[in-house]
């Protein structure tokens, strides 16, 4: 069976659908990662059978465990390998023997060490080809799958399922963005750390990926890129179906030389491979963060048909920086027509900005904010809407300090009616963003000055993806502009 | 007295340590604006004379009313404002017969909203200069003193006091900074919301900060500036003296035809308005996470002597992105000594990156990091240090984890030993980072991929200024670099 013959879905069906596996190198010892991978597993909820296999415990975590893989009996399609390095070749021929199919080699000290190691490293996949095995790895930090609810990976992690797959070739920051996305209300389908990249490479995950039905989005982490040309290939066709978001370390001199020491990356031609990405489709972002909130946008705002946006906000400030922002990300405010700036005249006191963004002017009047949403969002002029000063509102925060509360002493009927008509309110509009978006097919981007309402928060059984700061909630939306026009360019 | 020969610190003594308040408009109804000011000024501690002034009203949230500001009898040395813009006058003119010298004008439908409150907004200050009162707005959202723990503003508010000033152009933004900054553990000595600035300037409050013993850091958005050149020369001065840190909205014609609309401020000379800031010493940040970030670090770290910086990391991916963004800020991360690398040999596994970012390679060995994070800080080559991934680890996550505990089922001592062990050192490396400041007068800039660990935390009683991904701190530690060039330069 050689690569280019095997059908990219069915290849890696062993590897994130695995009926069965067995973690070489289990033990009780929670020093070890042959411990916590373990745990995480178990924890993690994985179906399938687990074998863990140790020289000499009986049981791991409570399992019983096996003495080698030989002696399982049992099918097994997937081994996570996690014992030192000079052992990876003995147990890669064990697995062959038993017939697996896939390993996810966790052990480092192979090509990311030097001479001996890229030695080592060049045996165990030679050994892997002979037997037809495919490798994650080695030095991966593990993987994450969905549809198998199996948590193979060195850190322990409350990951949400949905429909985000990420590919990174840093092991670290891919499970610190897997659990911190994963707060954040985003969902993934899956996660892989690809390692060193032995075998199995980050064109084959893509590819994988692209295919698969259970994703919608894919994040890539990357330093370096073999086989470049197949690599664009994939990802230009990739970016005509769903969105891929790129972070791309290794970007200066710096940054490609701790690349070169980390992943053995080629720094060379750093510039060319970034705007390459570009054409091919990509969204490149620059930061973590960026990379983050541009996953919660594309999983629950629609993509929008251009870049004219208009601002809508509360206080006159916020609606400064958004349109400094918007200029400086590449993205347009239309000006207002007239029939939009007669019927705002409607809804405003009469000092409102009477521009686009359109500044309320300070107003406690959420019935106002609201109707201006809906005009805003319906409005043939914009392809989208960033909606500042949405969420909790000083209302609220009196209405639960009891502090405040026991200053009104007796506070007068028709107060509290308007106070808590206000409240439901500051809750109601952000269903109304969900709804909006649902009518109008545009995105309707929040900003909440809350921390705690950062991310993907339920509002009446809708999830609605929430910034912390203007300037986030912009970015993203002239990221999403990006998205979206690939997907819409001839393929 | 003119406005020149007046003492600055003398002059805003009645604003910001007022003995004594009136609140005209105060009232009962929390749909007005008059309720919740005064409900903020009792629930923030006010320790003044405070004194609601309402026509009909005998007590306002269980304090007794006046009718009128005549009508109190004794000294009012601040008085807060907030009835309606047309009523303004007669209340000015009530001020000064009662020789009132200072007065917050909250209420808006002045200058901000076209020509008939232009006009009035003239006729006020002239009355306010006629009778020698200062005033604050109109369209002032208010203040917040530390001193006089006193927070007459519109929003409510939970303020930590401290040693930052906060001067805002626009009010709303102000107060979120505020309220935000709080959170993150800055904390604050005075805040400003100028409003239209008829009467005080942004220059005079500068002025103010600048002399004000409580003032460590002073922190300005700004969208425009009336008499530049006493504005830049004050800043010049204040900015040998303590960091001032600039977030300007109005940077791009989009964003300053917004500012036009929202303060009047003027577009022409944009590019020459940020060089001219940026050479008077102030620091320009382009975000608003970008100002907290960098209070944060200006509180709680010392001043770097050069650009020179180290990054420690446990993952290879986040040295990658931490050293690209270093370059791309202008800091540089120096080559490592014979004798510093020859050190770091003997701390850490051979397969170490053996450059700078010195990359661990993931360890679960919290000893070794925390040796070079103190080899690092005390290393001569550097004057700063980025240490990525300290804070909570897996095994914190784990141990606190029943879910996982009871997977372990009997665990052995020796692997609660390491643990335990394991978990005081991630807590422990906070602590040493404080300390490693305070020993090496460098600044050392943590990030913690905890979301709860992020702003300025205690650590055995030291305040620990933390950052959430590595791009923020390397971002925040090119800031210091330029703020650390500014106190140090010709005066």
């Amino acid at each position: 069976m050689t690569k280019e013959g095997m059908d990219s879905f069915e290849d890696l069906r062993l590897l994130f659908e695995p009926r069965s596996l067995a973690l070489v190198g289990a033990t009780n010892n929670l020093a070890k990662w042959g411990c916590i991978v373990l745990g995480n597993i178990l924890k993690g909820g994985y179906r399938g059978e687990i074998y863990p296999v140790h020289p000499t415990e009986r049981t791991v975590l409570g399992l019983r465990a096996y003495r080698r893989i030989a002696d399982i009996g049992r099918p097994v399609e997937l081994a996570v390998i996690v014992t030192p390095a000079h052992t990876v070749p003995g147990i890669l021929k064990e697995c062959i023997k038993a017939n697996v199919q896939m390993a996810i080699v966790i052990t480092s000290g192979f090509s990311e060490t030097g001479t001996e190691g890229t030695k080592l490293e060049r045996e165990v996949v030679a050994l892997a080809r002979q037997g037809s095995m495919r490798i994650v790895g080695p030095n991966s930090m593990g993987i994450y799958s969905a549809p198998a609810t199996l948590l193979a990976l060195m850190a322990p992690l409350e990951v949400r399922p949905g429909e985000v797959a990420l590919i990174s070739q840093s092991g670290n920051l891919g499970v610190q963005i897997l659990g911190w996305g994963s707060k954040l209300g985003i969902g993934f389908h899956a996660f892989v750390s690809t390692g060193n990249e032995g075998d199995l490479s980050c064109e084959e995950y893509l590819r994988h990926f692209s295919g698969d039905t259970g994703t919608r989005v894919i994040l890539l982490y990357i330093e370096g890129i073999d086989r470049g040309e197949l690599f664009f290939e994939t990802l230009r066709k990739t970016t005509t179906r769903k969105p891929v978001v790129i972070l791309k370390g290794g970007r200066t001199p710096t940054g490609s030389q701790a690349a070169r020491s980390h992943t053995g990356a080629l720094a060379g031609d750093r510039a060319i491979i970034a705007s390459a990405l570009r054409q091919a489709g990509a969204v490149m972002v620059r930061e973590t963060e960026e990379l983050l909130d541009l996953a919660v946008a594309l999983l629950r705002a629609p993509f929008p048909r251009g870049n004219k946006v208009a601002v809508l906000t509360r206080g006159g400030g916020w609606g400064v920086l958004a349109a400094d922002m918007c200029e400086e990300s590449g993205l347009y405010l239309p000006p207002l027509t007239e029939t939009t700036r007669g019927k705002l005249d409607r809804i405003l006191p009469p000092y409102w900005s009477h521009g686009n963004p359109v500044d309320m002017a300070a107003t406690l009047n959420l019935e106002a904010y609201s109707d201006c949403l809906c005009l805003l969002a319906r409005d043939p002029s914009f392809d989208g809407v960033i909606a500042l000063g949405a969420g909790t509102g000083p209302m609220q925060r009196i209405l639960h300090d009891p502090a405040w509360l026991s200053l009104l002493r007796q506070p007068e009927e028709e107060t509290l009616r308007i106070a808590e008509g206000n409240e439901h309110m500051e809750k109601r509009i952000f269903s109304q963003i969900g709804e909006l978006m649902e009518e109008t097919g545009k995105p309707i981007l929040p900003v909440s000055i809350e921390f705690e309402e950062y991310g993907i928060k339920l509002f009446d059984g809708r999830p609605i993806p929430i910034f912390t700061t203007p300037e986030r909630a912009v970015r993203t939306m002239a990221y999403l502009v990006q998205a979206s026009r690939s997907l819409r360019r001839d393929k």
